[in-house]
């Protein structure tokens, strides 16, 4: 008998086997899929590659200003394609030649939870293996969803994962359902690799997330309107035929569309038909848990896309170990989400802490804000990374920081400094007066935090 | 009489203008030179922005992976100046335009205080000026000093600020004398544009600075031997002659080297010949001041390289607000130099806060360390950025983070986030379990603490 058995091997099930490992537990791992999950296959890690790739696309333009004169190019999106799997191998051999040398069992299967310390694994050929555990944790993940009639057919209709998995050769037009973070991302790397892109979405305006404020959201917007991404707000698809290779879409704005493929990325749900001995779930069919992440049997715990939290990986991983620390030092640990970074990689790079103005006017915290354009931050000026700013939030009477938004270069790293800040609870006047590098993109939260620490300038 | 008048307009005296001006002082700034100083015109900044090329230059042979495939390119130097020179007067420019706007007169000339509320500027047509003040902050900078019978002339034998102000062009080969942070800054760039660099330095290793373990060294060092970029250790020059436009040198274990120009970068020295009535300064030339930043005279305030204190832009620009922070409110903020940041911008970015493990060692401080390299953290691999590492040091009773060395992707941005940590006595746990965006560079924090947060792997 095993000390864990963990079903899935995403972000928060490797987590939890490093955590256990390194705790001395004996561990094995169920995955029907790839080592890594979606987040290593099929989202966030090549994401963020396509991004980069992206992005040199866009700074092709300016290698002239550092000596480096291109003459000819080509961009081909297949090499890039394949760039990101050889990628994602290096780091899907890195997690296995672990558990080589860990001597970890990993079941290559889709895994059942049959009794409370039992999992039965039915296997690619069909037979079926049981093995026993004296914990089990359960991190299965999730999976796009479709929406009305658009159901995904891997040719014209796809989902996120067949984004991914699939399309070696990007469409001359592609029409992205959905303007939320995946679509936005995936929008972005499209157009830069060249397809023409149309974006729709059923909200008022990109990126309609609590996290993301108005003024980010319309950031954006301008930029991927000069970037010519068209996008429709307030808008659905009303209806859609094929013909010849061709998808006619009309829209809820009775706008007629003619594109090569649709992409869905409408939401996710939990991959949580994993067990027949009642584990409970909610309504939309994620495990309950409690505040250890317990879920209704007492030896058997849940984590990532699967329970009813944030679903992104690095809660998964925080989860995971939280859920590991639970289960050798029995419920210590209470789960705490109360500062989750987020990032997004779009036509700029986006990063989020703490509250919005908005949120915090909800909760009824008067706040006074910082500003500061990386236009005139020296760092960023020497990469030629002029667009975007941040915008601090500190509560008006402490002065404290309580949130931040980053649009622009390292958004997505820079956003740590805050997100420590506000765990350490510091005031604009210890962040103003923290010595920075010089230069450093970090230096714009010393700029930042000027009206709010010292005075205004006008 | 003005409020305040600044002597020198570098990063230091403009940080003390914006301030000042914030504080609704009125102030007159002095600048011989041009404004922003040495850092923005012939430092920082520069060394930044030729450092990106630099980066972008080694980055050409990866471009493919990202299906970005570049069939043909040339490499000009010239062109690189050339940006560097149209970033700078961006940036210069700012600076002209908001003390317009803000109508602060700026005195081009040169400085001195000739009474204790007096100051003689001698402007360029021999001119002479005198502007009175109830305060006078000296901000005034360091200059490069020269070594032994090695006398710059501005052709064979070059200061690292004729580097930056009139080497359009760089030599086919390079003899840099020191290889500190200037040296080894300057002969990666140099190299990576063409040039066939040496090194040549007295002590046993590159980067000979307390900030800088040996492990760091090191690395550095292989690296460099893989770029081709020569170093002589514990070698020194003996003897050069110049002919036929070449300069032979003879060093001290007798090699002899034929090179294009020799660079020195051995240390600069502060500009404190700034008045006629007895400011006291130290054996070195450093201004003497308090611990509030006051010099012998109780009206005038002194910051940056100036003074003795490191000699880093944004120690003078924390110095600058501290300054004017006891001109206005009398003697009350204490300067503080325990949490200084340090980066270096050369054949990898390096970044370091606090103490290394040696430092620890000499204070008697027992300590347990956490490593993790870069090629296993799922961003930098993204970014093909898999070199370096992460090295935290905590101290081994508490736990408490002390010091961090980090060599790679971004470490001059990251290092702000251990920063933090120390400045708020964060533990290995905490800085374990902080959540950290998936995938960031900064998740190497995450890992670099598993072994002395959670337990070792193997």
């Amino acid at each position: 008998m095993f000390d864990l058995i963990i079903l899935g091997l995403g972000p928060g099930g490797f987590e939890a086997a490093l955590t256990a490992l390194r705790k001395g537990l004996s561990i094995a791992v169920v995955e029907r899929d790839k080592l890594g999950g979606n987040c290593l296959n099929r989202a966030c890690v090549p994401t963020k590659y396509f991004w980069i790739g992206a992005h040199y696309i866009e700074k092709l333009n300016i290698l002239d200003e550092y000596g480096v004169h291109i003459t000819d190019y080509q961009i081909d999106y297949s090499k890039a394609w394949e760039g990101k799997e050889k990628n994602i191998s290096f780091l899907r051999k890195s997690i296995s030649q672990l558990f080589k040398a860990k001597k970890v069992p990993v079941y290559k299967g889709e895994g059942k939870i049959i009794d409370k310390n039992k999992v039965e694994i039915t296997k690619e050929d069909g037979t079926k293996e049981i093995i026993e555990g004296k914990y089990i944790l359960i991190a299965t993940g999730s999976k796009p969803i479709a929406i009305g009639n658009l159901v995904p057919d891997g040719k014209y209709i796809l989902t996120t994962e067949d984004y991914m998995d699939n399309l070696k050769e990007l469409p001359e037009s592609l029409l992205i359902v959905g303007g939320g973070v995946a679509g936005c991302e995936l929008g972005y790397i499209s157009s830069r690799y060249g397809t023409k892109v149309h974006i729709v979405e059923i909200k008022d305006r990109l990126l309609p997330v609590p996290f993301i404020s108005m003024e980010v959201s319309k950031f954006l917007m301008r930029k991927f309107k000069q970037l010519g991404i068209k996008y429709y707000l307030e808008t659905t698809i009303k209806d859609f035929s094929i013909k010849d290779n061709k998808i006619n879409v009309s829209l809820s704005t009775d706008e007629i569309l003619e594109v090569d493929k649709i992409l869905l990325s409408v939401g996710r749900k939990p991959n949580s038909d994993i067990d027949t001995i009642g584990i409970e779930k909610d309504e939309r069919g994620f495990i309950k848990t409690n505040e250890f992440l317990q879920t209704s049997m007492d030896n058997i715990y849940a984590c990532g896309d699967v329970v009813n939290s944030p679903m992104l990986a690095h809660v998964a991983m925080y989860e995971a170990k939280v859920a590991v620390h639970n289960i050798i030092s029995g419920n210590s640990k209470k789960v705490d989400y109360s500062l989750i970074p987020s990032a997004i990689f779009t036509a700029l790079e986006v990063g989020h802490i703490g509250l919005t103005e908005e949120q915090a006017k909800e909760k009824g915290i008067e706040t006074v804000t910082g500003y500061f354009p990386f236009m005139y931050n020296d760092k960023a000026v020497d990469e030629h990374e002029k667009e975007g700013f941040v915008r601090l939030i500190f509560e008006k009477e402490t002065k404290k920081i309580i949130g931040a938004s980053i649009v622009g270069s390292s958004a997505s790293e820079l956003i740590h400094i805050i997100q420590l800040a506000i765990k350490n609870q510091m005031t604009a006047e210890e962040l103003h007066e923290f010595i920075y590098f010089h230069p450093s993109l970090s230096e714009i939260f010393s700029y930042a935090t000027y009206d709010v620490a010292v005075g205004k300038l006008f």
